[in-house]
């Protein structure tokens, strides 16, 4: 069966070898670790929705390789509907979980890259990339696999290129090929909801040229393989994690980022999509970054949608109408639309790849990116503003003490306003816990940074054509060709 | 044959009777009065590009009415395809024309209001008004003829409704019905492209309750009807049309703007689609609102590529390189694409309506006429700020001056830079043309006003939903309602 | 001696007695207290800066009480000179603790509101408030205290008045009137630095009418009075000030902020400088509000100096130069430059008060609490964009992973680039603190909402001076009055 | 008498030999002529005021130099109090004109660069150029004259220097030193109020090196010197001005821009203030860049408070109450008080120059300009936003059809609303006027590129201090160079 229960996906989380690290303590279950439960509980309800009729249309989709019922998040994207689907999927995700559940999601986006990228590079190579590709999605399919995926090494110095870095292991290489696989040394770092993850698809974190070519290599392991050490990051409030109460307000969902280090750590060529075929390093980083940055539009509105209603909440708890806020209310709608629509028409003019998947609008996808990076802090200080200083940062005191036997009862007191105390913090800790808390996603960097993207606007943007158009209107037939910067 | 060439669409406009007025003279040929000639040329390209290969599946498409190829502004909105294809075909006509080519763009919005407006008003009350549209619209095609449309009234006093205003007239209203018609009067003012339409399909302003039932009121009309008098607008720098030289440095596009004053005028039935089912006036407008705030985003980012190419052409000509200035072309990419994205996506993620046509997404269609009415302002401003003061505003001497027999050699040696003065000269008049000039359409309140939209974009941004989605997250229960409004 | 050291001033913490609780704890000892040795130490560096030549100048000014060389803290701000000097102090403060010593400020700003308040006070009832004031002002600079302000009733259903609530104890209030002094119940909430405070300066919360008379009332107590309750507020990341390590960075300085519950407190009447007399309270408030919104322009442009300092290190660390982010950081100096230049020009275009203070320009005041609330969030997200991913949100394992025997060679071996991998993770936790961490201060709703600064712009802004002036240049004689808000 | 009364002004002008022209024609009389009439009343008003007892105080003030009232626009500036009244004038003159009077402030600014300039100058060189100015000062503050000034020359080529130039006029350079002057050729462009004005104060357009130093030129000359030809610019609208009516709304204000021409200039040496001292052009420019740079935030806020004013009367107009636009206003005073504010703070934070003048502060100038530069924008569109189609761009017709006998009561009928259709019409003017019209001002470009104004932050931020800050409070030792931009 094709679609695991949340109470399966659990279990199989718990079988993994555990080799995940938080505050020098080795996680021994993510299912139940402080560190990690929020995140899984968040996975996990992919997983129940699969299952529940109001929502299965929403996270599963026929498959094109096994022809079963599978989850959106290990389907190629053959259509805008496709597309289209997976950002409403993500969209509701954010609902469900209130922030992120990338240990399901960059895996998708990773398959959807090297599916193309491995096409080309077998045309170009006469390789077999494609084929251990599409037999190891048949699997992940067939077995519901939860997949992370890996681009961001750590990098060293940005004056230079990997191999001219003083440590070569800055960024993840192949120190050896071997007749039935590679073994793989350096580290992939900032990587989202591996705790949550079966596996990880890890693709080349840049382009690449000749001398670098050691670093041009996808692939994809268990989470458990030998020789991969763990280490999870510190995120904002995280320790409150650990605590009862209400001071983390969302149980149902959280995030992880992780530093993986892989000593020598040996990959079965059965899984290795890319070995040194260093010029599809930029293809696959490319094919990565036009889903990617589509979808996260609707992942950001979906956030933004909880940032609305949270702040309405403590606005209506202490006593003041939405309507009071209609201009913030209505910025926030514009920006949580705006990132979903443009993600939604990256898809639909978007083409086909002869492979088989559609390609997101390159031009799009990174308009989107910029809008990403920017218009959640918006809607975050509008959410601040709406809820008034008890949400904004550092304004309420812990849930401790407001069950704090001896003087508890006056923090009851003096919280209720138009609804009860308890309700009130409640909301305002939502309010926090999205905006400067334990649920803030990383929508500035998360994917590749806006300066990248900025970069790739300008690459798709073809500003000569826009010249000729000015030049006819004009009535200028002069040639005024770009002259050197100035000195 | 249902397309028309450039020449036979000038003809037509020629038999038509001088009824259009400016600056106190009556117009006898709107194709050669320096006050519409820019605008009739502008709409001519359509006619040529219907006749180019490479330009006619842009512009033109196969009528699911007539079976033919007839142009866009003529067709029925069938799916998101045909929307996106329209969303494209402004675009273009912007990179065509330098501007609006209004007067075939309302009316194609207004045939797609009242399409499937009259589908439900028949249902409703078993009127004919949808057959009498289709045997209108399968004439239209079949002769394709150029209709401008008309819904905004003079409105007098805002704090009175139509029947309420001292005046009865200061919305367009049905003063008579006879047998085999209406007869209307008031006016319908700012209206886009007169002087190069044939004929004007007219549209109720707002949505209308029992008592103001005669201004529920939609029909077409033949541009020179008896009784209709239609005076011009003044716009930016519009004197300079009756000049010669480059201080308009577009010929081939333009921009009016006409006040429509009915003096009694008698519609026949078969061209009335509304008489009086009040009901059905706000239905018409939210009907019309959708596709054209949809596609507008095309529009305004047709024109913006416009402006960066010319900002970009003023920057070589005095010897500066694009990329200086990358930071804020990159802006301008970001606006242009952002109001194009979000019609797209309103189409991709729009609905059939039972009457056949595709209706965009209500919400956002009106998120981007927020976007539309703001983001051009700031591409504006940056195409002023790329082109250097010469280009800014008044800081360039006359077209006369350039070439004046004694002094102009003073101007065309010291406006020479790194390419000549001429064309240097015509790049930065184009920056001004479309920043400041006559050049500038109306994105603010064109199609209605932004604070009218957000009206919108709240009534569609389903709030409680949002808040529902919180207080499942914070694991509040109890009811929080919307308190009354604090005194 | 009317300069305390830093030393003196611990000891005179010490000496209090302790009634401050966090986390369901006592605080025996807040210069010792992870909870609130950070902002006790924040606050000791005024007082080294008071007795280091290079610095004394910037926090010391003359007395003209009691003419001797006093903390600027406890001085009357006589002059714009004197305003401006207080602003350079606190620009000055936030570099030397990276964050708000609100303990002392907000406590600065009572007495400059209250002393005009007074002194009108007096003049009307013939009362003698501002003597009152005068003498335990002599006291307070003579021992160099350190003085909260707080003035945030918690206020229960916004849609009720004070004497409305269900709960007379939403807003403090005088319970008790005596011969030697008054009786007061409820709370005050969101009070920064009272854990560092010795004495709390209290003002009413708001504007009040004769049935709120109770509620008008002012007063200043040892922070260890009896019957005060005091809960210190939960803040982001606040349990990592437990930890050793370097993952809260800034040892020298920290906020706290706190809940005050008065159960019954006598405060004998030399202590009271308003006791009913309701006319007055929103005098009291104004006179608050326009020199803190005046000074909090240069707290934040503190603050922002800081960010962009920690991100230019981050992006040096990473091997980035700084010029890469010419555009970003000009943004970051310009939205610095903007609040500290507002609250200058607030101080310069004030007017001298009839009791002596200095009174800054309303207008000016309340345009820069609109940008102190906005422009802040600018400068963490662009500090978040230079310094990359690693200092966004949650993207870095903790400083005990960091040093963790077992793996942390790993981390150190990875974080490295060109700088030691400790700067740069010291540096990326600094933007983190400062952005989205323990050292944010509460700019949006800190000393007032932007909405209610909107309300005092616009009453502040003289409409209709401006509509007279257009009408003369438009040459109208019509009188245009304001119609009625349309129904 | 230091103060001439307007008639004695225009006089004055009437006298000047006629050298200006527009539209191919030489204006005979600037004071009659459509093209500078309204300018010159604008200028008038100064004279006006300086009479008038209700303003004396805000345009006059005392000489240091001949101890008589005269004109605050001949003073120099000693103190913050003096750039403070400076300010306030300025603000005060676009009420009284709706837009700028360049041609007294712009030479009021050179007056005050070169006083400074020339005092080191002669410190170093032993020259007399200090005393020089002051004889030239003492005549023009006895005559009362009026001093356009002009900075900016054609520039050419922006790749090369002006001796590199293929032309060497690009640049106004001296020609030729004679024992009794100097003889000039080149141009000066884009100079306002020329035709306003008695006398032109030439300064360096830029900083020059030695190769250039021909170019490192200042003087002042009348401005109908023998070999000066000067041509007017065209603005948006301008043709309006030769027309009766009220589409140009304004009569008592306006604005020119004028090219000055060159053609071997002799300038006697007397009024020469430099001459070839190329090291001190950049000190000219950077000096006369600080006080321009902050009083023109005064002028935009003038100018915003006419857009405010003209907003408000076409909605009141229209029958909508200035309440229902709030938000809206609150940005626009805050956009207003903004840049009036950081200028006030420019000077109030300025420091005292040896020669005797006050300089404003160089960071706060220039942020201020880059405000000048983009706040006015969105100011103008909100004016557009609030006043309705009516006002936007083309949407409503000429006065001459207003009027016109046979349809002139159409317009007159529909145009009615809340108010007379007359005061309706003039008011929407007024707002496009100001917005997109004749009445707009070069705030973009004017007195310096945004980008230049960026670079001068930038040189002025003092970034490393921010960095040494950072380091402390987290504790980082080592040290982290700038590292060599990414190749």
């Amino acid at each position: 069966m094709a679609l695991k229960t949340a109470e399966e996906y659990k279990e199989s989380l718990r079988k993994l070898r555990p080799n995940i690290h938080k505050f020098g303590k080795l996680i021994e279950d993510v299912t139940k670790s402080p560190y990690t439960r929020c995140t899984v509980e968040g996975h996990s309800q992919i997983f129940s929705a699969q299952h529940n009729p109001e929502y299965q249309d929403i996270v599963t989709t026929k498959s094109n390789l096994i022809g079963e019922q599978i989850s959106r998040y290990l389907s190629l994207i053959c259509s805008p509907e496709d597309m289209i689907a997976n950002s409403k999927m993500k969209r509701f995700l954010f609902h469900l979980t209130g922030t992120c559940t990338g240990g399901r999601c960059v895996g998708w986006n990773c398959i959807n890259a090297m599916w193309p990228t491995t096409y080309k590079l077998d045309k170009e190579y006469g390789t077999d990339y494609h084929q251990r590709l599409k037999n190891w999605l048949t699997f992940a399919q067939k077995n519901d696999i939860t997949i992370a995926g890996a681009l961001t090494d750590p990098k060293g110095d940005r004056t230079k290129s990997p191999s001219q870095q003083d440590d070569p292991d800055m960024n993840l290489h192949i120190v050896e090929e071997k007749k039935d696989g590679i073994v793989v040394k350096g580290a992939k770092v900032m990587i989202c909801g591996v705790a949550a993850a079966n596996e990880i698809f890890i693709l080349p974190g840049s382009g690449y040229k000749e001398e670098d070519k050691d670093y041009a290599v996808s692939f994809v392991i268990p989470r458990d393989i030998e020789g991969l050490t763990i280490i999870e990051t510190r995120r904002p409030s995280d320790t409150r994690e650990e605590e009862e109460g209400f001071d983390i307000p969302v149980k149902c969902g959280g995030i992880t980022q992780a530093y993986l280090f892989f000593e020598n750590v040996f990959v079965p060529k059965e899984r290795v999509f890319m070995c040194k075929e260093y010029k599809y390093s930029i293809n696959a980083v490319l094919n990565f970054i036009m889903p990617y940055r589509s979808a996260i539009g609707a992942c950001v509105a979906g956030q933004g949608d909880v940032k609305i209603g949270a702040a309405v909440l403590v606005a209506r708890a202490n006593g003041l109408s939405s309507k009071v806020f209609n201009e913030k209310l209505t910025q926030m709608y514009i920006n949580n639309e705006t990132t979903y629509a443009v993600g939604i028409a990256a898809a639909a003019l978007g083409k086909p790849h002869p492979s088989g998947v559609w390609q997101c609008d390159p031009l799009l996808s990174n308009v989107n990116k910029v809008h990403v990076a920017t218009l959640p802090y918006q809607t975050s200080m509008l959410a601040q503003e709406i809820a008034g200083g008890i949400a904004e940062t550092g304004c309420m005191p812990s849930s401790v003490d407001f069950y704090d036997p001896q003087y508890g009862k006056l923090l009851q007191k003096y919280l209720k306003a138009k609804s009860s105390a308890e309700s009130r913090a409640k909301a305002a800790r939502l309010v926090e816990w999205a905006t400067i808390g334990a649920g803030v996603p990383g929508c500035m960097h998360g994917g590749g940074s806006p300066d990248g993207a900025k970069l790739l606007i300008r690459a798709n943007a073809n500003l000569e054509e826009k010249v000729q158009i000015a030049k006819r209107l004009a009535g200028i037939k002069e040639d005024i060709p770009e002259p050197e910067k100035k000195k």
